[in-house]
């Protein structure tokens, strides 16, 4: 888990934003480019690469440079520590399913602390 | 989508911070109050009530008061369109596998944009 501390903050703060995760939803198509991903939004290019930057420190995507172009590509497993961080809380918290049940509204309990 | 927008924009954000993840995962475990919430972490009480504010906001947690003792509880399905998001990535991303690898360690290919 401690490797994954700093990993998950950089992962969910960089999805924490729509621009950031609609540019992540495009290169599920496929590569592209600065200006393609761009296209799509009313954003000065430097926001966009500045964006794309952050996607890139937390592993998210990958960059690399041909020429004058910089072509950006979805790690595909990139996510899947978010994934599984988010699994491990939803699993134990459907086993507890009743135990929340009861305690939203309990039978004819006293309190409980 | 645009109605989680704002909601994934806020859970991730909620997510992105390790001190918070932790109490979600001590949540998992069954409702606490936030003296027990704050316990394991070296932190002024009213910092762990900021940072259960950032996750109540976020849909994660809800909370109700008993008398003087503010309970908190894990939203069972409240990580949803966060693992949905997520995994709406990955399947697509799988796909493109082949895709990518052709990409990344081109055959023979003269230069694609």
């Amino acid at each position: 888990m401690p490797k994954y501390q700093g990993g998950l903050d950089r992962m969910f703060h960089a999805l924490g934003d729509a621009s950031r995760r609609a540019m992540v939803e495009r290169l599920t198509r496929g590569p592209a480019s600065v200006s393609e991903l761009a296209r799509p939004f009313d954003m000065a290019l430097p926001t966009v690469v500045q964006h794309l930057g952050v996607l890139e420190a937390a592993g998210i995507v990958a960059s690399s440079k041909v020429g004058r172009v910089r072509t950006y590509q979805l790690n595909a497993d990139a996510l899947s520590p978010a994934a599984e961080w988010i699994g491990r809380q939803r699993l134990p918290a459907e086993r507890r399913l009743d135990r929340l049940a009861a305690f939203l509204d309990p039978p004819t309990n006293k309190e409980t602390t």
